[in-house]
């Protein structure tokens, strides 16, 4: 045993699991919570629990919740005729924090990748089609849907496939702008985003 | 709110204490875990929990231990003759990992830091001067005293403290060689650690 304790071998084992943690960092951070009041240990400790036992997915949008339907599918003010599909929570949680749209979100639960055997059936693509059912009393509100999947071949495959399937419902399906990062520099965009640049170029 | 979720706010603002966790990794493993089943984040938060409850500090070195004495302390095959002076638990898990020493440890919890208002009172020196009184039947074992300070300001002032306070018992006291860490480059080398390995050279 290299520990001189088995449940400090356990914790950082357990911790070394966590993305972005390695080993090193596991056993910093155990023998950092060692150090620490009992109490901020069981803080922690039960807000682990809370979230498995709090966290539901909202059943319009999929998005993570403690209350059903989800604070921004509840709330009045939201546009309700534009619906922003993302593939996971964060991604909500990103376009929320610029503070530029006030419609709803659609959460996949991930992106189409055949390799990982991961089809439209995994994802919540389904559930996106039924929000434009005549079941749901706010689908003829519905006048455009954005596609804000990651930049990468998954997220593309992904939009191509929405946009085929949503386009039967007679609604405008948009994709958000591939470009240039603001405060980026030109000379060091690689070929692929300056190509997107140029073709998603717009009049001013 | 910045999240739809209370719990996932709390949990993440938990993990963001941790050393070497921002803000975004805390989001990153939190939605990491949203997604493992519920075992698994159950399994460590008893880790967690664990550590607190059962991990204490061995009376004799004051290393992280379950059991008391520690498995190092009570280890019959280790020698007693020479007592290692360690800042912290983790320093011991580096030298264990060398597999050159044998002889015991002492952990001093931390190094003498007068600015963070951190004094020989406020470290386990009396306790190290005990294992030399007369009550410790090791005592008239140990003959050498191997000081193993970071070596930074506060880890030179500990050593220079302590090698005094030892020197008292007729004891031989030595400290870790500071020198070129092996694998590394002159050219690369800083000032600081090529004029430490210039003072202590030794001859072949």
């Amino acid at each position: 045993m290299l520990y001189t304790s088995e449940s400090l071998e356990i914790l950082i084992r357990e911790l070394s699991k966590l993305p972005g943690i390695g080993r090193k960092s596991a056993q910093r951070v155990a023998l950092h919570l060692l150090k620490q009041p009992k109490e901020n240990v069981e803080i922690l400790s039960r807000a682990l629990i809370d979230i498995k036992d709090k966290i539901h997915y909202c059943s319009i949008c999929y998005n993570i919740t403690e209350t059903d339907p989800c604070p921004i599918c509840s709330n009045n003010k939201r546009d309700r005729s534009i619906i922003c599909v993302v593939e996971e929570p964060n991604d909500v949680m990103a376009i929320e924090k610029t503070n530029e749209f006030k419609g709803l979100f659609h959460v996949l639960g991930g992106s189409l990748s055949p390799l990982d055997g991961i089809g439209p059936e995994d994802l919540k693509v389904t559930e996106l089609l039924s929000r434009f059912s005549t079941e749901n009393p706010d689908s003829n509100l519905i006048t455009e849907v954005i596609l804000a999947m990651n930049p990468n071949v998954e997220g593309e495959a992904t939009t191509i496939y929405l946009s085929k399937l949503l386009k039967s419902f007679g609604v405008k399906v948009t994709r958000i702008a591939r470009g240039l990062p603001i405060g980026s520099d030109m000379e060091f965009a690689d070929e692929a985003t300056l190509a997107k640049a140029l073709e998603g170029r717009v009049t001013i």
